[in-house]
């Protein structure tokens, strides 16, 4: 196939445009791959159509390779299954509503997990049905606060997002396997470069969970991996190493201190150093923070306190908390709150009053029994010191909620982790029951009994992966395609005016198009200088110039990425550039 | 590539489903191809998905042929551009309607023609840059008021539109040809029996334009065509003939009769037989009919009276009364109206008392310069008998109002119309400048000066294509695909329990795929009966049995279509197959 530039609806750009923020925003738009008609709303021109197609069908290979099925739903659906998740009220802003006109609600899918439900519930019944996986690459919208950064996160999106359906955990565990293999060689073949974090389940329910992260400075997701393993997962993912518990016995008493003015960490170690006179130096880390707040269970109106104790010296990571306590609510306590329970002394609070009080209280893992703390003693201007885990105190439970920092140890036992910032290209997610208890799925067994499915849930941002493997191949000229997604195999440039040249070309073109290699041909009237910056900013990671060379029986091959040029016999151009491009 | 019935996402229905209307319809969901999800919405199963990729490709194929390029626009569009062209209110209720979380209007893309024109004025400014033709395969949207027919008429559905964006009208009507022989090559490819028929531009305002119908008497569409030629039209484009003028001189002076009683024209062509004693029999056909309309201009608040005079055997068809005028409101007088205009005595107007009133005048294209009408004489229970046209009263004009009768001579002079059915799949339209203007999209001409560009529009209704082929496909057992969009070249049935048959069906099932063929394998554990049905039902072209048969060395070929049935050595089947299904 030959696109020539001369009739090619391309016109690139000399201006970045004024509202872009990162790389492949930039570059996507200069080199007339997309363009902009709302916000998060974008138009995909041929080059990019083709960017876009050329990911789709390495999906669909790796997906058929799993035996995965492709079908298709709608993307405006009645608002009825939606219902009956309580999804449709959970969305909250986030998904696009109308009605149409008859009054009837509909939604514009974000995701379609009660669609693939109905529709394995409709057709299957018995367990010789299953397993079955089903995906579709679909057009999903969702009204983000913030649309941003070009395709990264937009309104108007390209998923693909496929289901498995099992008898049992350990069909979902095989199935969950399967996509994380075939994610990894979707992401391999198409030359990302990306890490598999260990994630939470967002707000769709249920238990293991991997995100896959294109490695990007311009990333919206932060997440931590270790300095010496290749330990990796979201910030709110990571779990805390519990230490060994200590003895109990021959420790010192709790004592009870007169603290004055010492409502905060900083106010309160100060004086213990300097005022208290207790023959020990007193870090942050030897006190215990207990951070209020109250916690609504989905459906229900009653909030309920909990308590949350951390060591001194670190926040609670409210993002952390929350992720903790899904699909609950959380909130701080506000004024009002510590009206209404009196028992709570602001700065002074200690396990004591929650205990008192019938108040849940979790600690931080690293609070285990035996660590002495200095604490509050439920009493304004008063702390207790070498208050003992499980001796003076007993947690309800542990929780994580403390923030995770650089240098912290790595779970996994080796090396400390660090942050790095990612694009989340894939997530999988083993989804369990939640849709399937629903919609009440069940196989009837081969006792005749019934059986309730258990799901999995796996995607990809299939638009946002333009985006993101744009992040990660270009450079100050423009874009750099791997070969697995270029817009075409090889640019050839007719560079001069010679009408030897423009055959020579064109006969290059030819030849090439008739060995199956796809073939952009500058062939427009215009200056070397300009179709040279042109082939650049467009990317494609062979450049064949044809220019004075052809006169001494060469031309000129250039790779875009290392910029490496190579003269080349024109009579063994062909045969050079069909084993380079691997057609 | 072998698809295996044992694991497909497919289970057929013996019953009709409830809400079928037609058989495509019936047959796409008994078979598995789709599923209702919504009124007007339906996921595409596995099946039915590979038939409407097929049919895309063979789409893009002949588009790419006529170096038409694709590019994708959001189906979520912003309010504005439908506003800056009068389509935000034009559509009515037939567009669905949203706002985002801030409030910001926008709607489902139901035709695509504002973001195309801004595009290429975003894109393009030299008249060298022209022409140019771009087009999607794009979902759109409808709030139709009566989806029905299942995927015959969709509220979401999937629509391959193009635009054509010429210098001048040789250009357009270039481009207007390269799509109507493109249209031509595709639904042959597809296997349709179609007509081309000439087409009233509808709401979107333009001149030249065709339809392609699927013949198919459950079509929603009615057309005529001739007996005798190719001509066919649908009923709001047939233009009538006009008769040869005939003199003026020496032709009988008019005269008013009274004729009393005579309101209609039956009453009065009874009286003038009958009664008036005239010495000359009359039929209907030589009476003209004067019907009183309003009309109002877009964006005006005036009605306007108009005058409409047919032959009184003829009904006003207010269809095609409403396509002449369009894009005009017309609605038809009521009493107040009448009490408003005393000048018009109901069941007695005449020519005389409109021209007396400055009301315009359009007649029937039969009332020539030298006809003789009997007619109202504005006077009530008084006619007048030989009102001679171009004598007696001078028309403002001709209009196509009258009604088109089976019998009626063809326009081109060829035979009679004959009144048919169809399905629209594609419509081709020379739009003009109505969008263009709307957005000022010039051209920088050779000399300097702007062009006004001028563009075509084509659609064909792809997701609507598999139902239009499944209507002419089909019988009584099922579906019968046409190869080129079949979901399998080749559908194996393993008809018996015995190894020897399973292993022969499988090892047929991959030497085909081998060879390229795609085939559909029944290797499910279930009684050659259920087999033989589903396939009859599925429709793939060829079914292959490998049953008893094999003993002996032999497979049955069975053709869907005809179903003829040949038995072929199993040696000889692959072969056979190939050449066949022409892989």
């Amino acid at each position: 196939m030959i696109t020539r530039m001369s009739s090619l609806f391309l016109r690139t750009l000399r201006e970045d445009p004024a509202d872009a923020e990162v790389p492949s925003h930039r570059l996507l738009v200069r080199a007339g791959y997309v363009r902009r008609v709302a916000p998060g709303g974008y138009t995909w021109l041929p080059l990019g159509l083709r960017v876009l197609r050329n990911i789709e069908a390495v999906v669909r290979e790796e997906m058929g390779a799993i035996g995965a099925q492709e079908i298709q739903f709608p993307a405006l659906l009645p608002k009825e299954p939606y219902e009956a998740t309580g999804r449709w009220t959970e969305y909250g802003d986030s998904v696009f509503r109308l009605k149409d006109r008859k009054g009837a609600d509909y939604l514009l899918g974000p995701t379609h997990e009660e669609l693939f439900t109905l529709t394995v519930k409709g057709e299957y019944s018995s367990y010789k049905d299953y397993p079955v996986i089903l995906y579709q690459i679909q057009t999903k919208y969702r009204d983000e606060a913030r649309p941003r950064a070009g395709i990264l996160r937009g309104r108007e999106f390209v998923m693909k997002d496929s289901y498995s359906f099992d008898l049992d955990d350990a069909g979902l565990a095989r199935s969950y396997q399967l996509h994380r293999d075939a994610y990894i060689k979707i992401f391999d073949r198409l030359g990302l470069d990306y890490v598999i974090v260990a994630a939470m389940s967002g707000a769709m329910g249920g238990s293991a969970s991997e995100e896959f992260l294109a490695v990007a400075p311009t990333g919206e997701d932060t997440y931590v991996r270790s300095t010496e393993s290749d330990y990796a997962a979201n910030v709110e993912a990571v779990t805390t190493p519990a230490p060994p518990p200590q003895p109990l016995d021959g420790r010192p008493e709790a004592q009870v201190h007169h603290t004055p003015n010492t409502p905060t960490i900083e106010t309160l170690v100060d004086f213990l150093n300097h005022e208290a006179d207790l023959g020990r130096v007193f870090t942050a880390a030897d006190t215990l923070k207990n951070v209020m707040v109250k916690v609504r269970q989905p459906g229900q109106t009653e909030w309920r306190l909990l308590g949350v104790g951390v060591p001194g010296d670190r926040e609670v990571d409210m993002k952390r908390l929350e992720a903790s306590l899904e699909p609950a609510e959380v909130s701080l306590l506000d004024d009002a709150d510590f009206a209404a329970h009196p028992f709570l002394v602001k700065g002074y609070i200690g396990p004591g009053a929650l205990a008192a009080n019938g108040v849940r209280y979790v600690v931080d893992p690293r609070v285990v029994p035996g660590t002495a703390w200095v604490t509050g003693a439920d009493k304004v201007d008063h702390h207790v010191v070498d208050l003992l885990c499980g001796r003076d105190f007993t947690p309800d439970g542990t929780i994580e909620a403390a923030e995770v920092r650089e240098g912290d140890p790595s779970p996994d036992g080796r090396g400390t982790l660090v942050a790095a910032r990612g694009i989340e290209i894939g997530h999988i997610f083993q989804l369990g029951r939640k849709y399937t208890d629903a919609f009440e799925v069940d196989a009837l067994g081969p006792d005749a009994k019934p059986v309730r499915i258990t799901m999995g849930s796996y995607g990809v941002g299939v638009s946002r992966l333009v985006a993101a493997i744009a992040e990660q191949h270009h450079d100050e000229l423009g874009l750099v395609w791997p070969r697995a997604v270029a817009p075409a195999d090889v640019h050839v440039v007719i560079a001069g005016k010679d009408d030897a040249v423009a055959e020579g070309g064109e006969r290059i073109a030819a030849e090439l198009s008739a060995r199956g290699v796809r073939v952009l041909l500058d062939d427009r009237k215009a200056t070397p200088g300009v179709k040279f910056a042109d082939a650049e900013l467009v990317g494609v990671p062979t450049i064949v110039v044809v220019g004075r060379g052809l006169a001494k029986g060469v031309v000129e091959i250039k790779d875009r990425r290392t910029g490496d040029r190579e003269e080349v016999p024109v009579d063994d151009v062909i045969e050079h550039l069909v084993t380079l491009v691997g057609r």
